[in-house]
C-alpha cells in the first residue's frame, strides 16, 4: 500500500472501535495507519489493510509492527511499560510515552502522582489485608471501593465493600494477577463528568466541552455534551484539572478525566485514559473536530483542531449487546427501523459479534431541545439493543 | 474479514477517491465493503482490506469480485453495459443499473431522454461531418460544443469550436474511439449550478440543497453551499428536474444534475452523473448525511438520512496537484500551516501521488459569513497547491 510519498505510518496497537474510529480520521487526513490486532476480523482490522495479527506483550512483534513507522499509538493501555521503553530507546515515539501512559495502567501510580500534584481525588489508600480496609473504612466512615491497581475496565476489577469482612474477594483476586488494591472511600456524587483534552507534544492543548456520562453497572451508557447545568467555574475547575494533568504528566494525545461531582459542589478525579475514549465519541458527529482527528494530530504533532461543539447538545448512547430477543443477534436488520424514524440520527456500529453487554456501537444525537436528543438517541439505542418490542412507535 | 453476521457486502468497482469516501460511511455503519482495483495502492485500496486488483471490463472478474455481495455499486461509470446487465441477470443487483446509468455513460443517450422528458437542456444535435456542425452553428448562432458522447470527464472530450472548419480534431478523436459527437450551443451562463439527490430502491429521495459550481478548464474547482442568492423558484426548479429525472430512469443512489443558470433566468442540464459527485463533497462535514453514507444507505435499500446542511454556508475547494514548488510534492508538509491557520477547517487527502492538475484531496469549511468561508477554504487549497509563497500570511 503506497500513500503519497513522505506521509507518515501511525502504528496502532490494539483492534478494538477506538482503532477503528481513528481510522476513519486517518482516511480524511490521507495518514495510512498499521495495525496490531489480536485476531483476524477483529474491529479495526476490518477497516484497515496494513494489518499484522500478533500479541502486544511480545517485543518482537511490536518491533516488527512498528518498523518504519514515525509514531506508536494505542487502542487500549495494556502494552507493558518496559516494551514501551524499549520501543522509544530504539527510536520510535510512543504517543503516550511510557511515563505517562502508566498513569493510566495503575491507579495506584495515578493517585499517588495527582495528591503530589494537589489535584482532588477521593480519599484512599493501598491496602492488602481486610484489616488495612477495616481501618481505611474506619476513616472514611462509609462504604469502600477497592480497585486492583492494573487490568480493570468497564467495572471489572471493581468491588463496592459495604463490610471490610467481605473484602477478602477482592484482595485474592488482585493477589492472582500479582495487582495491588486500592481502597477508595464511596463518592457521593451527584453525577459523573469527564474532562476530554487532547494534548500534542509541543505543548498545544484542545479542551472539549465537559460532558456528563451516565453508567450502570460500571459500563459507560449516555453521555450528554455539554454537561447540563453545570456552572461555569466548575466546567473552567475540570478543565484546567485535565490541562494540568495533561501537561505535568507529558501526555500526548488523548487524556480523558472521570470525575464525580460531588453534591457539595466539588470536582474528584475518578479515572485517567490516554486514549480515545467512550466520553469522547459524540465529537465524532457532535464537534468541529473529533477527539479520534486530534488524538492523531497530536501524536504526529500537527496543528489540533477546534474541540467546539456544533450544536446545543449532542447526545451518545452505546449500543451494548443485548440478552434477548431477534433484534439483539443482527444488528444490522436494526436499521430498517431506526434510520426511518430519525433521518438525523447518526449511527456507528463496529462490526463485532453481538454478546450481552458488549458495546457493539453508538448512537449520536444532536439538537437544540435536549430532552427531545436524549430521546432520540435512546430510542435507537434501545431498538438497536432488542429492549423495544412491538408496541414500541 | 469477517463483520457481524448478516450483514451484506457492498461491491463497490474503481478505487479512486469516490470509493473512498464511501469506505469512510461504511466503516460508521459497520457495512463490509469488497473493491475493485484498477491496480494495488490506488486511493480506496488504501482503505479497504477486501480488495481484488483487476479490470473492470473483464466480466470473469467483475463476477468474481461481487460473488456473495448483497449489491455492486460504482466509483466511476465506465463499467460496460453487457457486463451489467449479465451481473444483474445472474442475480447480483447492480445500483444504479444499467439502464439507469446508460444516461450517464452516454451524453446522446442522455440528450434524447431528457428532451423526451420534456426537461430543459441546451440547442443540441448528434454530428459526424464539419458541414453538420456548420449547419448546427448556423441554427444557433454562436460557438458550438463538441462533446464525445462516451469517455469524457473533467474537461476531457470537449472542444469548444468558434469555426465550424475547426472541428475536425473533434470528430476525429470521436472517430478513433468509436463515440458519436454531440454538438451543443454554448449556453451564456450566469454560472453553474448542481442539484444533487440520492434515490432509493423503494423510491424515497433525499434532496440536497442546490449549489454553485466554479469550474476552471473544465474542472471543478469550487463549491458554493448553498448557491449564493439563487432565487427559491429556481433552486426549487433544479431539485424537481433532478427528481424527476432520478424517478423516470430509475436511478439508484446519487444522481448529481449539472445544470447552467443562464441569464435571463433558466435553468439547462448540463451533464448527469450517477455516483456521489463532486459537487456533494460538502456534505461530508457541511450535510447532516454525507452524499457517501446516503449513496451506501440507498444501494442497501435501507432509509436516507437527511440531507439538510449544518451550517449557513459550507464551501469546498478541491486541492489540485501543482506544478511547482516543494508543496505541490508533498501535500502532508502543507498540514503545518495549513491547521495552525485555521483550527475550523476539514482537510480531506485522498493518498494520490501529485501530478499537475491531479485532484488529490479537498478542504472543506463553514460558517456563518460567506466571505469569510470562501477566503478559508482557497487559501487552504492555494496553499496545497504551492501557490502561495512566503509572502502569504
Amino acid at each position: 500500500m503506497t500513500a503519497a510519498p513522505e506521509t507518515p505510518v501511525v502504528a496502532v496497537i490494539g483492534g478494538g472501535q477506538l482503532a477503528r474510529m481513528t481510522a476513519q480520521a486517518a482516511l480524511a487526513l490521507g495518514v495510512p495507519l498499521r495495525l496490531l490486532a489480536e485476531a483476524e476480523g477483529v474491529s479495526a482490522a476490518q477497516v484497515i489493510p496494513d494489518t499484522v495479527v500478533g500479541d502486544y506483550r511480545d517485543l518482537e512483534v511490536l518491533r516488527r509492527v512498528t518498523q518504519g513507522c514515525a509514531v506508536v499509538t494505542f487502542d487500549h493501555e495494556h502494552v507493558p511499560t518496559e516494551h514501551l521503553q524499549a520501543l522509544a530507546a530504539e527510536g520510535t515515539p510512543c504517543r503516550p510515552g511510557p511515563a505517562a501512559l502508566v498513569h493510566a495502567q495503575d491507579k495506584g501510580v495515578m493517585r499517588e502522582r495527582l495528591v503530589a500534584l494537589g489535584v482532588p481525588c477521593p480519599a484512599h489508600r493501598i491496602v492488602s489485608t481486610p484489616e488495612q480496609v477495616a481501618a481505611f473504612a474506619g476513616q472514611t466512615g462509609g462504604p469502600v471501593v477497592l480497585k486492583t491497581t492494573r487490568g480493570g475496565y468497564d467495572g471489572k476489577g471493581v468491588w463496592v465493600v459495604r463490610d471490610p469482612a467481605d473484602s477478602s474477594t477482592a484482595l485474592q483476586a488482585a493477589e492472582r494477577t500479582g495487582a495491588r488494591v486500592l481502597a477508595e472511600e464511596l463518592v457521593d456524587f451527584r453525577r459523573e463528568l469527564a474532562a476530554l483534552v487532547v494534548r500534542s507534544p509541543s505543548g498545544q492543548v484542545a479542551a472539549y466541552p465537559v460532558v456528563e456520562s451516565i453508567q450502570r453497572d460500571g459500563i459507560c451508557e449516555e453521555v450528554l455534551a455539554p454537561a447540563p447545568d453545570l456552572p461555569d467555574d466548575l466546567a473552567l475547575e475540570a478543565q484546567q484539572i485535565a490541562m494540568r494533568i495533561a501537561a505535568e504528566l507529558d501526555v500526548t494525545g488523548v487524556l480523558a478525566v472521570e470525575l464525580f461531582e460531588t453534591r457539595d459542589g466539588r470536582v474528584l478525579v475518578n479515572e485517567l485514559a490516554m486514549r480515545p475514549h467512550n466520553t469522547g465519541h459524540w465529537s465524532i458527529d457532535g464537534a468541529v473536530t473529533s477527539q479520534f482527528e486530534n488524538h492523531l494530530r497530536a501524536v504526529l504533532d500537527l496543528p489540533l483542531g477546534s474541540p467546539q461543539a456544533r450544536a446545543p447538545w449532542t447526545v451518545m448512547v452505546n449500543v451494548l449487546g443485548g440478552s434477548h430477543g431477534a433484534l439483539s443477534e443482527e444488528l444490522y436488520a436494526g436499521y430498517r427501523h431506526v434510520l426511518a424514524r430519525d433521518p438525523r440520527l447518526k449511527v456507528h456500529l463496529y462490526g463485532k459479534t453481538v454478546k450481552p453487554g458488549r458495546k457493539v456501537g453508538h448512537v449520536t444525537a444532536y439538537g437544540a431541545d435536549l430532552d427531545d436528543v436524549r430521546e432520540r438517541a435512546r430510542h435507537a439505542a434501545a431498538w438497536f439493543r432488542g429492549d423495544l418490542g412491538e408496541e414500541s412507535e
